[in-house]
C-alpha cells in the first residue's frame, strides 16, 4: 500500500518499483480508455499509477488514451448514459463499472440561456451560463474528486485528503462521507465561514492551515512522502492527473447541450489556470472524435481572473510566458492561487485560440454577482462574480467579439460567499404585520384604499 | 386584470364575474389535465382561476383532474422527458409548452442509498434519502414555484409573490429574476441571515416583517384583496391550488426511481403539512393510473416536526382532529408554521396509511443533521435534521417497521441554517505550514521520520 505513494522527491528506484507494483491496471483492469501519464513538458510516459511530475524533467503528467477506444465512442453512447457526469465514463480514466465509483455522481448541470445578462453586457449574441452551482456540494470540484477518487479507490488508497481553497474541502469531506472513508483537508484558516462549517459537518479530519493557499499545498506535497500518509490519495497532488480530467467533462457536457457544438468564445475562471486548459481539452477531444462540431473559424478562450491574484492575466498582458507568484488578496478566495500550477498551459491555450484574459477588482466581482443573480436567477460564488465581471470588461476592451455566442462558467454557489455581498443584499423595507405598515412603508399606492387594518 | 384576483373576502358576484373572465382556459388553451377547482371540505366545484378558498364553506380548493386525460399518461412518455420535473407535465395542471413555463427546471433531485444512517438508526431494510437540496434554489420550494408561476403567467399575473419562511422567498425571488418579472416577498424579520441575503440578492422587493411566519401569511392574505397587488401572484395564498401540485412531483419521482414502486415507509417533515398530503396523493395516483406498484399491505406515512413547532404531531398523539395553534419556537425555522393549514389533511393520510408523527428537539436536530452528513454525504438544512432524528425516533419507539424499506425526505440545505451546526463545525487541527506543525498537532505518527522541515 505505502508504494502507491509515488512523487519526484523519492529515490527513483524506489518509484519505479513502486509505480509497477501499483498501477491501475494492476488494481483494476477497466481503466476505461486510460493508456498511460504523460509529461506535458518532454513527453515522457509513464504507467498509470499516483504520479503526478515527470522523473525526467519534473514536468507535470497528464493522462494519454488509447485512440482506438476513444473512437469507439458515440454520441448515441453518451446519450444513453446517466444525468450525470459519467455519462462520459467512456472517455475518462475509471473504470466503466458503476459499483467502482467514489461519488455524488455530480455533472449534467443547466446550461441556462441569460438574454438580460447579454443585453446589460452588451452581447448581441446567445449568452448561455453553465451553473456547477448545481452539483452536490455546489461547485464545479465534485467534478473533479469524484474521477480522483473513483482512480484513487482503484489504486488501492484508504484515506482522502486535498489542499483546499475551500469547495475541494467540502467536495472531499462530503464524498468520503458517503463512502465511509476516512478524509483529512487541508485548508487556509482564513477561509469564509460557509466552506469551512460545510467541510467540518462531515466529521473528517479538517485541518486549518495559517498561511496561505500556497502554502497549504506545499506542505501537502510534502506530507503525501511521509509514512503517516502513505495510504492516503491528496486529490489534488499524488492523483493529480486523474483529478485534472475531470474537469473536461464541463467541455463535453456544454458541447452535447448545444447540440454537440463547440461554443465559438467561453469565459472560464482561473485558480491554478487547470480549468481552463481541460475545457479547451475537451473541445478538442470532441472535434477529434468527430462527435462535435466546432465553430467556423474556431473557438476563442477567454480567462477571468480577481485583480488581487492574478498572475496569469499578468503574463498575457505583458507577453511574456513567465508566470510571477503573487501573493494573493481580495474576496475571490477560491481562485487565490498566486502559484498556478497550469498557468502556462491556460497562457498558451488562450493564445493558440485567440481569446484573451481580464482581470477585476472586489467592487467589480461584487457587481459582478449581483448582475448575474438579478437577470439569470442564479447565485454565484464570488469566482462567478470574477467572471461574469470579466465578460463585461472583455466585451468593453472589444477583446470579445459581441456578435458571437458565448459561454460563461460559474463554478460555486453563492451561500458559500455570503459575507461579499451581505452588507447590501438587506430588505428592501421593514413593516409590522398590519396594512397600515405596509401602507406607510410605500408599498401600497397613495391611493389605496385599506379594506381593513388588521 | 385586476380581475385575477379572487378569493373568499371578495362580494361574491365580483368574484364569480372574474372567476369566468380570468381563468386557465380563457387565457391559455392548454391546461393539461387539469379539470377544475374543487373544494377538500364540501367538494363544491369552480373553474380552473386563481382562487384558493370555496365560497360555500371557506375550505381549501384543490385541483380536479380529467381522469381521461390523465390515462393517457405512460411510464414510456414519462421517461422520455426531461430531467427534471417536467417530465411529469401532463400529470400537472399547468400548459405543456415549456416556453410557457416560469421555471428554473427543479427537480430529478437524487435518490441516495443510505445504509451507514440505516445502520446508525436501527433500521435493517434499505434506507434511501430523497435530497431536495439539490434542487436550484436548494429546497423542495422550486418545485411548488415552478408550477405556481407557471400558472401564474397563464392567468396574467405580472408581479409574483409570496409569504415565506426562508426557502420559499428564495425561490420565488430567483424565479422571478430569471423571468424578468418583479416580485414582492415577505418574510419573519427573523430568518436565518443565509435565507435573507439569498433572497435579496435577486434585486426584487424584500419586505421583512416584524413577526411570526402566521402573521405575514395574514398580512398577505389581506394585500391580495388590495388594487396595489391585484396583478400580482401570490404563490402559497391566491395561486395555492397550482402550487401544492408541485410536491406531488417529489412522490413521482420517488415512485419512478424506484423502478415505478412505492415505498412502504416514507417520513416527510411538516410545516403546513401539505408536503405530508402531497406525497400521499402523489402515490395514490400512480396506483391508480397502473404507473407504480404499491407495496404488499400498502404505504405508511410518517410526519416529523420539530418540538418547538409540532400542533400536528400534537393532535395525533392526543388523538383529536383539532388542531390547536401554537406560537413556533425553535431552530428549525422553515418548518415554524404554528397554524397549519394543511394539518387536518395530514393527520387525516397518517391515520389511513397507519403511519405515525414525532417531534424533535433542537438537539436533536442538531445531532440529526451531523448525522446524515457524516453517513451520506448530504448536508441538510436544520429541516433535515428534524426528518432524521424523527426517523430514529419512530424506529426506537417501534412505529417504525424497522424490517420495511424507508424513504426520508430532506427538503434544504445545511448553507442555509449554517449558524445551526457551527458552533461545533469546527476544523479538528490548527497548524502552522510545516511539518513539524503538523506532527506536534498529532496528524503524523509517533514514529513518523520527517523528511525534511519546510
Amino acid at each position: 500500500m505505502a508504494g502507491a505513494n509515488s512523487g519526484p522527491r523519492h529515490d527513483r528506484g524506489e518509484d519505479e518499483r513502486n509505480a509497477s507494483r501499483m498501477t491501475v491496471d494492476t488494481v483494476n483492469q477497466a481503466t476505461g480508455p486510460a493508456r498511460a501519464l504523460v509529461c506535458r513538458g518532454c513527453g515522457a510516459e509513464y504507467p498509470l499509477a499516483a504520479q503526478h511530475a515527470c522523473w525526467q524533467c519534473f514536468g507535470p503528467l497528464e493522462i494519454a488514451y488509447d485512440p482506438v477506444a476513444l473512437a469507439a465512442v458515440t454520441r448515441e453512447r453518451i446519450a444513453a448514459g446517466p444525468a450525470n457526469l459519467w455519462r462520459y465514463a467512456a472517455l475518462l480514466p475509471v473504470a466503466a463499472d458503476p459499483a467502482a465509483r467514489v461519488s455524488l455522481d455530480p455533472g449534467w448541470t443547466p446550461l441556462v440561456p441569460a438574454a438580460a445578462l447579454a443585453a446589460a453586457v452588451g452581447l448581441r449574441a446567445p449568452l448561455w451560463v453553465k451553473d456547477d452551482s448545481a452539483n452536490p456540494t455546489h461547485s464545479f470540484k465534485d467534478r473533479v474528486v469524484s474521477v480522483a477518487l473513483t482512480a484513487a479507490r482503484a489504486l488501492g488508497f484508504t484515506r482522502y485528503a486535498c489542499a483546499s481553497t475551500g469547495n475541494l474541502a467540502n467536495s472531499v469531506a462530503a464524498h468520503a462521507a458517503r463512502a465511509g472513508v476516512r478524509s483529512t483537508v487541508f485548508i487556509p484558516a482564513d477561509l469564509e465561514p460557509g466552506k469551512v462549517v460545510t467541510t467540518a459537518v462531515y466529521g473528517g479530519d479538517l485541518v486549518a492551515v495559517d498561511g496561505s493557499y500556497d502554502e497549504v499545498n506545499r506542505l501537502c506535497s510534502e506530507l503525501v512522502e511521509t509514512d503517516e500518509f502513505a495510504d492516503t490519495a491528496f486529490v489534488n497532488v499524488n492523483v493529480r492527473p486523474f483529478y485534472a480530467e475531470g474537469s473536461l467533462t464541463l467541455g463535453f457536457e456544454v458541447a452535447e447541450q448545444l447540440g454537440w457544438r463547440i461554443p465559438p468564445q467561453v469565459v472560464v475562471p482561473m485558480a491554478s489556470g487547470e480549468l481552463l486548459t481541460k475545457i479547451d481539452k475537451a473541445f478538442s477531444a470532441l472535434v477529434e472524435l468527430g462527435l462535435a462540431e466546432p465553430p467556423a473559424g474556431g473557438w476563442r478562450v477567454f480567462g477571468a481572473q480577481s485583480a488581487g491574484c492574478a498572475p496569469i492575466a499578468a503574463a498575457l498582458q505583458e507577453g511574456t510566458d513567465e508566470i510571477t507568484p503573487v501573493r494573493p488578496t481580495g474576496i475571490a478566495k477560491s481562485l487565490n492561487i498566486g502559484d498556478p500550477a497550469a498557468g502556462p498551459y491556460a497562457l498558451a491555450a488562450v493564445r493558440r485560440t485567440g481569446g484573451w484574459m481580464a482581470a477585476v477588482d472586489d467592487d467589480e466581482i461584487r457587481d459582478g454577482m449581483r448582475l448575474l443573480a438579478r437577470t439569470t436567477g442564479i447565485f454565484a460564488e464570488t469566482a462567478g462574480g470574477v467572471t461574469v465581471s470579466a465578460l463585461r470588461q472583455l466585451v468593453a476592451g472589444g477583446r470579445l467579439d459581441p456578435a458571437a455566442e458565448t459561454v460563461v462558467f460559474n463554478t460555486g454557489d453563492g451561500l458559500k460567499t455570503l459575507d461579499a455581498v451581505a452588507p447590501t443584499a438587506v430588505p428592501t423595507h421593514v413593516v409590522k404585520p398590519s396594512l397600515r405598515s405596509v401602507q406607510a412603508a410605500g408599498l401600497l399606492g397613495e391611493a389605496e384604499r385599506v379594506i381593513r387594518e388588521s
